[in-house]
């Protein structure tokens, strides 16, 4: 990444007057984060507030694209959250490998990009368009607690 | 991962009275697991029994949680016992970095956490508490040989 | 990989006749490859020429299992073309980690590692049988611009 300027995530964070939530604890016999060398594997984070969902339906069906997108971000809210707490601080991600989005969805959903920018869109603006991830994205028959967002993350580490 | 004591999760296994089946073989133009550094990713891992799915259905639908919780278990057996062919010992294993639990599913199942407990339970009756995986689980659509259940698993692995 | 002879990925894909198609660009706010360290991640590959869905359905409903398989072997082609221009030479792949199989599909589907190796055998021809991959292989509810199939792949690189 020699080039790229220090990412200054925490400082973004503030400028944008973004407070994170409290980080997500397990519903079950996992931990939310694993790092393994610099990579940092996170539990799927959904679209919850505390021990709730805060979204619940299919995007297409129960929920509009728009619900869509706010659930994906407050997803990737929870999902900074958690790297905080994991990292001590966000200024230490040197890269966000990989964005997984899975929307639970009708069979005929084709805007999945558009919800998915939800997240994207946050962590853009968070880390900058210099770190931005790769991106999967596709339709599930169902999430944990009905949530219609369930994100995948990688994070890529400073030393 | 300094602190924690070696997994010893070959005598675990002999504790617990588990005897693991024959690893299962490839369907495809594909290999069982693939190393590269300290990661091992295992192919997907089915609810089988040789070539055999041994639970058939979605859960929700034509399976109950305790029959999904069941093949989960079942699958994760069958990764041991690939990761174990793989690297000739499970002690081997630093750390499940990742399991990922697909659930064959109705559209309207939100107790997919207790469901992939079936799986998570058992690693972390091998390996212990202190090396718990992070974890994604998530409902999809439908799996291979009608496999109620795949897991993807990322090993870390002692140099 | 000692022992292993060079991929010579590239002499290989002229040895088969197969021009690689212009290498599909993002639909929102992500990049369509990451490197971390040895490991290449990409972006979900669809079933698209340019910008467009070559293929629309899903398998077992509105598709037949030879046109999933079709439209898994175009988005291995679109594949091999992103990691191209990111490595300016497929001769640097090591390895296919991980090639990771959605098919949009009905419910009843059970032929999906059939439908996968349409992907899976392109990449074995052009990198050879001691480089395939792992393969994690499901069906899910919808897909973007209603593409049959997503691949996801993780290469290791050589330094």
């Amino acid at each position: 990444m020699a080039g790229i300027e220090p990412a200054q995530a925490e400082r973004r964070l503030e400028e944008l007057g973004l407070a994170l939530p409290a980080p997500p604890e397990p519903f079950g016999a996992y931990v939310m984060a694993v790092q393994a060398g610099p990579l940092l594997f996170l539990t799927g984070m959904l679209a919850t507030r505390g021990r709730e969902a805060a979204y619940v339906g299919r995007v297409g069906i129960e929920l509009d694209l728009e619900s869509g997108r706010d659930a994906a971000r407050l997803a990737a809210l929870n999902a900074l959250a958690l790297a905080r707490r994991h990292l001590g601080t966000l200024d230490r991600v040197r890269r966000v490998v990989r964005l997984g989005v899975m929307i639970a969805s009708s069979a005929g959903l084709r805007e999945h990009p558009s919800v998915a920018d939800g997240a994207s869109e946050l962590l853009q603006d968070v880390f900058g368009k210099a770190r931005a991830s790769s991106r999967l994205v596709y339709g599930v028959a169902s999430l944990p607690l009905g949530s219609p967002i369930e994100l995948e993350l990688i994070f890529e580490i400073e030393d």
